[in-house]
């Protein structure tokens, strides 16, 4: 099992430099999950080979247009294509009236079913979960409701360890109750098998933050710690500080310097204005600061797996 | 003087074998009209090297999204680049909505004003005239209102023959005069100098008609007759011609016969399904009825400069 970020856009407000606006592709569980959606996504999806159908689960960080203007224009694709299966919309307030517009007027009722899930502004909470991971709300200061999200996946139950099995008979009922990390009793009570002879540790639990469009947030230190990958805007390097707080956004310098505090595993910088041709002030200045950084290069694919 | 139609994108529905939705960039009167505006149409315009500043004048024929979904992206690209002058838009009812509820979730007041002119469905209206030009609606026949549109210069007026006014005496009046076609008279209101004596024909007055989605729509024949170029739209070969009428569409031979009927100079073909991954088909097709047909190639510039 492992964690897969690919990056299909990551440039801020306008296209420049032969850089798209903001979406991503990250992949736990099986399970792929689209990250905001800019124009044109769907080209890009075409030109890294990602298939429509294999995405179940949009998520949208706010409604300016760099972030959800591509939207619309891939659930049309997906009814064209005969989408029959439900598609879950964690999104702002707004979306889901801005979408039954745009399809009322073209007359469109569309061949699958979408779950809107409206986030609650200014609140961290819950909006998705199955059994195995969460996905919570990271609210983020920007001019527009907004907000990043933590996908985290839960405990994961202990591994029998094969190598013992020969030595031991043990029935389903005490497999479950050795994988939930108890001990396997006798009759009396006593201990007849003792777990952590019998098991391994669990399998790392993987998780990934996505910070959209913000200033600092160090409020969430904390709730991203030791995340396993951590993905920050960067829209300027440190030099334009005061236009990064004018303008809700951050510096590289600033979110390296975030990512050390919260002892993240890996740093991926995007959002770049289009102010930058190149990139590498805005990653030797993170670097600097935090030496796992990277940057979010269109078409880079990102995997963690393991610790 | 001269008429200039390049082609940003010409597949319908969905995007394939590279090939973009509806936008097309037509010049006239040295104005810039753009006309519908696909999701991307905004990178097109870069790929192509036209500049934003340029277009006062958007057109769109319907709201299907392969028409529109563009439009708020290079709109809030406009913004973001600092435009300051009007820009007229001419539209179905319902765009402004749809505009205005987007501009409203992210917050944004344009800098620059739209002109929003509806078209009123099913009818044929100037939408858009000046002392050079008219423009004109078209109503097409498909599943929603829309529209397409038949941009005509006005006559010009005569010009002066320069190689015969050094053997005359010519106020400023008199030269206005005689662009006008009058002749010049002496006091007692006998002829002077006979105009046709002093002046040439006036340049010829170019037409273009742009036909966006739709049935055939033989009642408009004369409307366009003689059109200098004419645009149309061939979704489908003539061997789909059922599947054409039930999504109201129209076939290449539908569209050449249409074309010899109404004795445009040259057709455009366009709007070209996704299930035609090479073009030869609608192309030769068209052809055989009507040989200055020509295909929507996106990059294309099809100029017309003389009778």
């Amino acid at each position: 099992m492992s964690l897969e970020l690919l990056i299909l856009g990551s440039n801020s407000a306008a296209f420049a430099h032969r850089r798209h606006h903001t979406a991503q592709l990250f992949k736990l569980q099986e399970q792929h999950f689209l990250i905001d959606c800019g124009e044109g996504t769907q080209l890009l999806m075409k030109r890294y080979k990602v298939k429509l159908s294999r995405i179940d689960h949009i998520f949208i960080s706010h409604l300016h247009g760099d972030h959800y203007f591509g939207l619309i224009g891939l659930l049309s694709t997906m009814h064209l294509f005969g989408r029959k299966k439900d598609l879950l919309l964690v999104c702002p307030p707004g979306l889901k009236e801005i979408l039954q517009l745009q399809l009322r007027h073209s007359e469109t009722s569309l061949n699958f079913r979408i779950q809107y899930v409206e986030f609650t502004p200014g609140e961290s909470e819950i909006v998705h979960e199955t059994p195995k991971y969460t996905v919570t709300t990271l609210p983020m200061d920007h001019r527009v409701p907004c907000s990043g999200y933590l996908f985290k996946e839960k405990p994961k139950k202990r591994r029998i360890n094969r190598n013992k099995l020969p030595e031991v008979q043990l029935s389903s009922l005490d497999i479950v109750r050795l994988k939930e990390g108890e001990d396997i009793l006798n009759e009396d009570e006593s201990i007849k098998y003792e777990n952590k002879l019998l098991t391994l540790d669990p399998n790392p639990s993987f998780s990934y933050a996505f910070f959209s469009d913000t200033r600092l947030r160090p409020e969430l230190v904390d709730t991203i710690k030791g995340v396993d990958l951590l993905y920050h805007e960067a829209t300027f390097a440190n030099d334009m500080k005061d236009r990064a707080v004018q303008t809700f956004h951050t510096t590289a310098e600033q979110a390296a310097q975030f990512a050390k505090d919260a002892e993240v595993g890996k740093l991926v910088l995007g959002h770049f204005s289009a102010r930058y041709k190149e990139l590498d002030p805005i990653l030797n200045e993170a670097k600097a600061i935090f030496p796992k950084a990277e940057l979010a290069i269109e078409g880079t694919k990102f995997v963690v797996d393991g610790k």
